[in-house]
């Protein structure tokens, strides 16, 4: 029954949880896993059994492509899959952008008879079902979206990149009503200043508008867990009846749930007629792997 | 902005709660409301002003007709409202038998060019989707649903069956993995025999497998309010990543969440092919009012 041929592009940390999530999913089969040339010689004990290959091309029928690649260069990879006839899955984080994005590829995808499912992960991703579930349980009200304690990829990307930072881990800490500190773990260059830095993290438009803390440690690794979390709130009303309450809670493993959310919208990309679709756009029952009317009778 | 007009048939609880989100919602607009003949001359202020009729065919132009009839009424009623050419939207909700009521209607919706979306509430209903959430993101794993505490109508009903008893409520309290108590509160009809009642609910099959505690008051109405909870649970695995953690929770008035969820379960039959839909089975998305892009670029 393992029915889907699928394409890992990208071998960083969603990368090896999507390895995980294909093997453990009863209709997915990965056909292999596409790397940069620099990196596709490196063979780490995992990929021992798998083809591993620098372009989509190398391997033989494919599916669905997992866009595993750092956010910024997913909306060029997703048209040039989807214009070889496969469709594609991607955890696009841009909130801001999606939407053109979504936009955009929906042409490429029709195009070529394929579905895209992009922004799949939990924040947009299942966060976003959720909002929407809010939204309509109580229309009027305000929904919360409080990140954390967990490590931000975004926020500890920008703190490397400040000169005399050797290592760093921003923290998203939550402060309630959609608020955050951020934590920042610093391990310094030899002779870097440290109050420099700290000035130069706390300008930062990644920074700039939250409470942010820099602590000096002489070892970041030691820090990093990928453990997450959210919480989302809201207080509405249904009609005219106010003070409904709803919150939805969790705690996990970042990159294992945003692989195996990924795994779970291709399988829904399949159901779809060509285009280009957000996690919201999909009936939650595509989903799922099984028989549609067992998984009425069973979760309905 | 009005686009839809709608018909409400049964005028109890969910009815009521009906008429207020009707009114609430940009894009309905209340056609009528259909009562029992015993009870259409009766006129309750809010309803000064809505057309009353004893059937649906009497009221002009009707788009939706939401059932806010008794659960078991309901799957004779779907039909006739179909066969006039008028979606449905109800709350049906015995589990066990919802799949072939499902079943059944969708050859009725498909042979009249119209939508029924059924079990549209709050459990089944918007739970379903959590738990097809939940599932979807930790396929391997227990859900576990926790209601209460809050009254449970089902349980009520059959108490108040029990020769003895003038008046009733059965709270429903939850005891964490999906395991509940029944507090049963009982108001006696004059020389009544307590003991003979208590035998009569402790052995009645709703109760039968529970914890089921009776207390004899004087006065049941006045312990009567219609707040109502949830918990969701589950533990589970994303692809072989074990112990993650998801929760969701509600505290809410009960009938006004439930009439909250169908007039979204309307927007959404509007914009689906002929057929018969469980909430599962419909994209998030179309339960909101408002344009679609301008909905994906604020809530996903």
């Amino acid at each position: 029954m393992k029915q889907y041929q699928a394409a890992i592009i990208g071998y960083g940390n969603i990368g090896r949880y999507l390895l995980e999530a294909i093997a453990a999913a009863p209709d997915f089969q990965l056909a292999g896993v596409v790397r940069r040339p620099q990196t596709v010689k490196e063979r780490p004990l995992e990929l021992k059994e798998v083809p591993v290959v620098t372009a989509l091309s190398e391997l033989n029928q494919v599916d669905v492509a997992f866009l595993a690649l750092p956010t910024r260069l997913v909306p060029q990879s997703a048209p040039e899959v989807l214009a070889m006839g496969i469709n594609t899955v991607d955890s696009y984080d841009l909130h801001g952008e999606l939407a053109k994005y979504r936009r955009d590829l929906d042409q490429v995808a029709k195009a070529h008879g394929r579905t895209a499912v992009i922004s799949a992960g939990w924040d947009p991703g299942t966060d976003s079902i959720l909002r929407c579930l809010f939204q309509m349980m109580t229309p009027r009200g305000i929904t919360y979206t409080n990140f954390g304690p967990g490590m931000s990829m975004g926020h500890t990307v920008a703190v490397k990149a400040i000169p005399g930072v050797k290592d760093a881990l921003s923290l998203t800490i939550p402060l309630g009503t959609g608020l955050h500190r951020r934590m920042v773990y610093v391990e310094l260059e030899a002779g870097a200043d440290p109050q420099m830095v700290t000035t130069a993290i706390k300008e930062d438009p990644y920074f700039r508008h939250d409470e942010t803390i820099v602590q000096f440690v002489p070892d970041v690794q030691e820090l990093i867990d990928p453990g997450h979390g959210v919480l989302l709130e809201r207080k509405g009303s249904s009609g005219l009846t106010p003070n409904q309450l709803l919150r939805f809670e969790m705690r996990i493993n970042n990159p294992a749930l945003t692989a195996q959310v990924m795994v779970a919208a291709a399988r829904a990309g399949f159901k779809q007629p060509p285009g280009c679709y957000t996690m919201i756009e999909l009936p939650p029952i595509d989903y799922l792997y099984g028989e549609r009317e067992r998984i009425i009778e069973k979760i309905v």
